[in-house]
Formats: structure tokens, C-alpha cells, sequence
């Protein structure tokens, strides 16, 4: 498994739209207390409304990596920022990237971490290795977040539930499958990296067993709705073993994105097939709750929509970024 | 895709087993034709009742690759193969092996290799890289045979459907996606190698557009059933966009093999989950027939079984070792 080096000093290179900062923005909002400052080149105009600090003073309070929490278009890492990346190496932090483009490819990178003692991380890149599932049940409950499709809010979901959680009192742990969860987390899987045959073996290890009272609280990846990803989303689902589900779906969102053949079927349709191939690692499955991404609605249409899905699938439904989670954890304790 | 020059040299090294050896009697029974000999060690005994010839004599009769056709327990490649292998480079052979030991860890076979320009090719390790499904429909006809399990006969039937299509004049590809199936058909991909976010996309790139009255006959892999496997199998179905499937079962099997708390439903049940999962990339996908490993019953006991489940699934059964495959061809041609 990846284990980052925290404090973090986020890096927004050159970028001058917030859009293309979104790693940086999630890491500040969800593990507030490990982001200790921020860093771009001088052509940047984006802030996060952190103290800026060079890598020399963010090592010197404790930092341990430069994240790039920047996605320039193409996910290819711009060579101008090459300087930047060995200052921060030579100051002595790690360089951690979810770009496309490895750092490892740069012998310019290679040569500063191999001098400075620090280490190169491409998160989508492990060449981490993972054993062929047992199918065994583990102890300790787990619940996962799937989607309707990619990108809809199963991170944000995960990461609301945790914390919600943890405000009862109750011990759980997110889990992060994604290369902006592992940032956050400091420690993850890149699900869609790993080999086909060793999908669900590396799920299993991402949530090992636990004690009986415990909750993982596992960040879903792509859609078993997905033509191209369905596959990860799949094996996911069986190393998982989850007690409960909670599928989360965006109602903007009539096929899936970037795949207008391929319409998404009505929610029972999908939850029944979410179930049915849970079954097979974890007979006991069900779905607890429903979060929808409701940001194409307004208040009223959201507040209409909510109580009709509400009526039609007899679960609680509600939007993580507009409501509190209340009424899924009420729900996942009553049913697991 | 992984192409192998033909015709071949089978290699059964020091084997004394012929259970060791299936590999090289699968070939020798499904590719006659690109089977030129065989070698062994001067410890082996097991012959394929095949010409023996040397690398150099083979060579010279136009073989293009000795193929490894021998597993020795845990898969390992003993090194006192070594200089068998390495002759046959010098001869001008490929090495071809479906090991787990890469054959390019031994120094001396890339010395060989790279002093002969032959190629050491290694099964189920190969560096190809598949794009992203697309998910588009393309022309052409597929079926694919899926399973309860792994290793109950899907190779093996869908060769056999392969054949007995040619044998009516119908156009169709053998689709090979493990290691024996891709030395058979001299091409193919190991989908079991496959990183997770392409599984479906070099599902896609097996079984290209073609004319409308072509069918491929993709080779199963895994089962949707299998706790470690089934992301495997969902990137393939979803990948082949089979018009049809054929469940390939073994009556003996209950729960899946080494996995004894994972229980095989009954076939119907089966056949629903990979109906439901295989509509996300064609909405037309059927069930067209059933393929039995009957080698657990007896004959009267397989007479019943088959009428029983014919019966109760209203679908074609039969058993490819024991009768012709007659009905599937039939079945298949009629739904599609």
C-alpha cells in the first residue's frame, strides 16, 4: 500500500483557474490538519488561502511532501515546472504527483530524490504487487460507496460518512481507492492500476480484518453501469465484502458521461445489480442509503425530487454537500 | 495482440507425467496443422506420439517457435531446461512459454535470444498496453462462453463451437484469452494480465469490427461467480458484446474450486447475473445454450441430468467431449 509523508506543502504550479486546482482545494478541505502550506510558481495566480512557503520553510515546520495538487489539461506535467519539483526534492520532501506523466520519467527528478534521499510517488503508478483473493470473510463492518458513474460524489460521500462517524464516536476509517483519496488519506490503492487477476485480492488488503464495532468506510471507484471501468468497480465490490451500500447518483446525469449510448437505468434497476453481484463475496449485502449530487437542482426541485425517490425506493436519500449525512448513518447503524 | 510464428516444435522437457504435459496435448489436438514435432529432455518420457525432432532439424523443416508445452508443479521453469531452451534460440526458434517464471529473468536466454534474433515470448506477461473501452457496438457476430467457474471447459467449447461452425461454411475466429488458447490460435490476449482500467478495452481490441455474417468465438475467462476472478470476466463480457453466451458448467463442481464457502447458485440464477451484467454494452445479449463437463456421470446419469436441464432451462444442453456440439450451432444460429 502507497504511505505518504505528511504535513503536506500543496503545489499549484502556473495554473490561473481553481478548476484545475481541485486536488489542492479537496486535500485543504478534507485533511485540513495535514495541509500545512502552499507553493506555486511564480506565473500562478491561484490561491487557497493558505501561508505560502518555499519547500526550504515548509520542511523546516515539519512538511514531509510536495503534492501537486494541480491537473494541467492532458494530466501531462509541464517541464517548466521541473525547477520547482527539485527545489523541492533538495529541500528534502517527497514528490507526489496523480499525474499521467511519472515522475520517474524526468532524470532530472530521479538524480534530485536520488541525492536528497526523498522519494518520487505517482500515485496512479504503483508498481505495487497484491495476492489473488480468498473470498474469506473478515471481522469489522465495512460500507462502500458506488455510482451510477464516475465522478459523482462516491470520495465525497465516503469521506462525509467517516466524519459523521467519527462525531458519534464511532471508530472508522476511510478508505481510499483513488489517487486524490490516497492523498488525503496519506495511505490507499490506486484501483485502477492494479492487474486484472489481483483486483479483489488488493480490495481485500485495503480493509483487512478489524475489530467487531469497527467501520471501513471504502471510496468506490467507475460504475458496474460503465462500459469501460465496470471492471474495476467490480472486483472492488467483491474484495470489499461490503455489509452496505450506498449508491450515489447524479440525476443530471441521463447516460453515462462521455457514453451517450448508454443510458442509466432506473435507480432499483441498479441497486438490484449492485446486490446481485455483491451477494457473491458477501451474501448479507444491501443498499442503506442513496446520495445524490444535486447541484443541477434548486431547492425546491431538490426537496420534490428527494421525497419521490425517498417514496419509490423506501431509503433515505440525501445531498452530502446540501444536507448532513444524518439520515444515512441512521440508517447504516439500523440495518448493519 | 501477442502473435506467435508458426509452426511449432512442442517441448515437454523431463516431464514423466502426462498430466504435466496438457499443454502440448491441447496443441497437438486443436492446431494440427501448425503442429510440426516434438522434443523433450534426455529424462523425459511422455511422447505425443509426434515426429521428434531437434530445434535445428525443425528449423530447417520451417518451425518457427518451440513452445514450452509442459507445467511443471508451481509453475517454476527448472533450470536445468536452460540449455534446451537456449539451442533452440541458436536454431532460430522463438521461445514461447505460459509460465509464471519469465523466461526473460535468465541472462542467458536474452543473450541467446538477442545473439539469434528470436524472441522470447512470455504467455502471460506481456507489456501491451489497450485503450479505454469505447463501448460503441461494432458489426459482426459474437459469442462468448462464460462459466460457473474457472477450468470446467469453456476453452474447449468454444473451439469446438469454432469448428463446427467451419464446418458449415460459416465464417468465424477462435478468440483466444489465456495462455493455451493464444498458442492454439497463434494470437490473442491474456486478459488475466490486463491492467484493471483496460480490461474492457482489450476486450474490444480481440474481437474488431468484422462482416455481418462473421462470428468470433471468444474464449471465456474466470466466472462472475469467482470471489477472486470476476472482474475478469466482467471487462471481457463487457468488452466482446456477446449477441450470445454459452454457460459452460461441471455438474461434479458445487462450490467453486478452492473457495469451498462459495457455493455455485443454480445455473438459472447463473445465467440471470451475467444476462443483466452483459446488457450494459448490448441489450440484446441471450443465453443460447449450455455446455456440460459431464466426466463425473456416468452415461445414464448424464442422459438424465441433460433431459432434467433441458427441461427446467428450456435451452439446449450437451457435453462437447462426449457428443457433437450440433445443438449449440443450432440454437445459436437460430436466436442470432
Amino acid at each position: 500500500m502507497i504511505t505518504l509523508c505528511k504535513t503536506y506543502l500543496l503545489y499549484l504550479g502556473d495554473a490561473v483557474l481553481k478548476s484545475d486546482c481541485k486536488t489542492a482545494f479537496g486535500l485543504r478541505d478534507w485533511c485540513t490538519d495535514a495541509v500545512l502550506a502552499e507553493w506555486s510558481h511564480p506565473n500562478g495566480t491561484v490561491s487557497l488561502g493558505l501561508p505560502r512557503l518555499s519547500p526550504q520553510e515548509a520542511h523546516a515546520r515539519g512538511a514531509g511532501s510536495l503534492i501537486v495538487g494541480v491537473a494541467p489539461t492532458g494530466g501531462q506535467l509541464p517541464r517548466h515546472w521541473l525547477a520547482d519539483l527539485e527545489n523541492a526534492l533538495h529541500a528534502g520532501l517527497d514528490v507526489v504527483s496523480g499525474m499521467h506523466t511519472r515522475l520517474s520519467s524526468f532524470p532530472s527528478l530521479v538524480a534530485a530524490a536520488a541525492f536528497s534521499g526523498t522519494r518520487l510517488i505517482d500515485v496512479r503508478h504503483t508498481g505495487l504487487q497484491y495476492p489473488v483473493a480468498t473470498g474469506a470473510r473478515r471481522t469489522g463492518r465495512r460500507v462502500l460507496t458506488v455510482g451510477t458513474d464516475c465522478a459523482l460524489g462516491k470520495k465525497y460521500t465516503a469521506l462525509a460518512l467517516t466524519r459523521a462517524l467519527h462525531a458519534r464516536g464511532i471508530t472508522a476509517t476511510f478508505r481510499a481507492t483513488g489517487q486524490t483519496g490516497i492523498m488525503i488519506a496519506g495511505t490507499g490503492i490506486p484501483m485502477d492500476a492494479i492487474v486484472a487477476d489481483f483486483i479483489a485480492g488488493a480490495a481485500e488488503a485495503l480493509s483487512p480484518a478489524n475489530t467487531h464495532d469497527h467501520w471501513d468506510v471504502i471510496e468506490g471507484q467507475g460504475s458496474l453501469l460503465h462500459p469501460a471501468y465496470a471492471a474495476v468497480t467490480l472486483g472492488l465490490l467483491h474484495g470489499s465484502q461490503p455489509d452496505a451500500i450506498i449508491l450515489c447518483h447524479d440525476p443530471e446525469r441521463l447516460t453515462i458521461e462521455e457514453y451517450p449510448d448508454h443510458p442509466i437505468p432506473p435507480l432499483n434497476t441498479v441497486i438490484d445489480l449492485y446486490l446481485a453481484n455483491g451477494r457473491i463475496t458477501n451474501s448479507n449485502v444491501r443498499c442503506t442509503g442513496i446520495s445524490i449530487n444535486s447541484s443541477s437542482l434548486s431547492e425546491p426541485a431538490w426537496h420534490a425530487y428527494r421525497t419521490q425517490l425517498e417514496d419509490q425506493l423506501q431509503l433515505p436519500v440525501c445531498d452530502p454537500l446540501r444536507d448532513t449525512v444524518t439520515p444515512l448513518v441512521d440508517a447504516l447503524m439500523t440495518a448493519c
